[in-house]
């Protein structure tokens, strides 16, 4: 069988574990590195290192950040009676880019999927009514318009309003199967201030 | 603007310039790395750096190789009468594996595309020159039957041709296992055109 050199083999092994790159994908890839001068390369190697040092999780927020906690759980001036729960750190940026909300985030790392063995125990679930301590007053629930999000949703609404919290979801301006950081700024925005209490 | 950690920011930036990978795939990649342990991401940094120690391209062939000349030019068992020109080390392997050709390479590095910027220059082509020293009886063109590959071909044999080697080109027709009324005109034609007389 004849194959690539070892290291040019382990890289374009390490490449195909990457979601969304296949085989063909990691070889086009690994040649790539192989073309670029040195310094280029070890600029993407050093970012990896650099990332995985430096970064690490908000311990209140479960946000990505380089300081814990993160600047907004750190911010005083940010509202702590209001939080905004979402999937993932990206869309954190994506609702931060609308400037309209003051609050405070809770990341869950993700959405209900049984399917894929996601379950409450793998989201932040567990560390977000741990945070209902009396001064949060409303629970935005900006997760996914999609089967998950709107599951993930609907499941955190009845977990949290038995603690008499309000709840609400952002409005449905965002069309469904999309992804919330792919939404425009107004959309988004539009979604916020539409937001309907779940009764 | 609302950003991501800087650290972040910059693994984005360089995934981003990977062929093909675009800011959201870029961004989709740099949150897997987050997330999965740190001796597997950092396994990948390793692979990229090992990968621009070790690895060059053969100063004969221009393949990719751990030592130079490559294993294939430094083996005394392979004729070094006939030379096969491809386009790029994948293609190599390819050739290799079928186990039927007993030569030795030519890697061009690309094939010619004037309108990527892509001319004679830019390609091994005076090195293979350079090769026929005269041992050389024949150089078979596999390059890729598409325009470029097409266009490289026909450049690589009129310029070779006046030195009286045998330049031949791999035929173009039918793949094995397929079927007549799927293929493309362009491949029957080719295919009837290079139809060979059963003795």
């Amino acid at each position: 069988m004849p194959f690539f050199s070892p290291s040019v083999e382990t890289l374009i092994t390490e490449l195909n574990k990457m979601p969304g790159i296949g085989r063909k994908s990691a070889q086009r890839l690994a040649f790539y590195l192989l073309k670029i001068p040195k310094d280029e390369a070890l600029a993407l190697a050093k970012a990896i290192t650099s990332v995985k040092e430096k970064v690490s999780f908000c311990t209140i927020c479960f946000n990505i950040t380089e300081e814990d906690p993160c600047h907004i759980c750190r911010d005083g001036t940010r509202d702590p009676t209001v939080l905004c729960v979402v999937e993932k750190p990206s869309d954190v940026i994506a609702v931060e880019k609308t400037s309209g909300f003051k609050g405070r985030f809770h990341v869950l790392g993700g959405a209900l999927s049984p399917l894929d063995g996601i379950g409450p125990d793998e989201l932040k679930v567990k560390e977000l009514l741990a945070r209902l301590d009396g001064q949060v007053k409303e629970i935005i629930l900006a997760t996914n318009p999609n089967a998950e999000g709107e599951a993930t949703a609907l499941f955190l609404s009845r977990l949290i309003k038995p603690s008499g919290v309000k709840v609400s979801r952002i409005a449905r301006g965002l069309p469904m199967g999309s992804d919330l950081d792919l939404a425009d700024e107004m959309t988004l925005t539009r979604a916020i201030e539409g937001r309907i209490e779940i009764p």
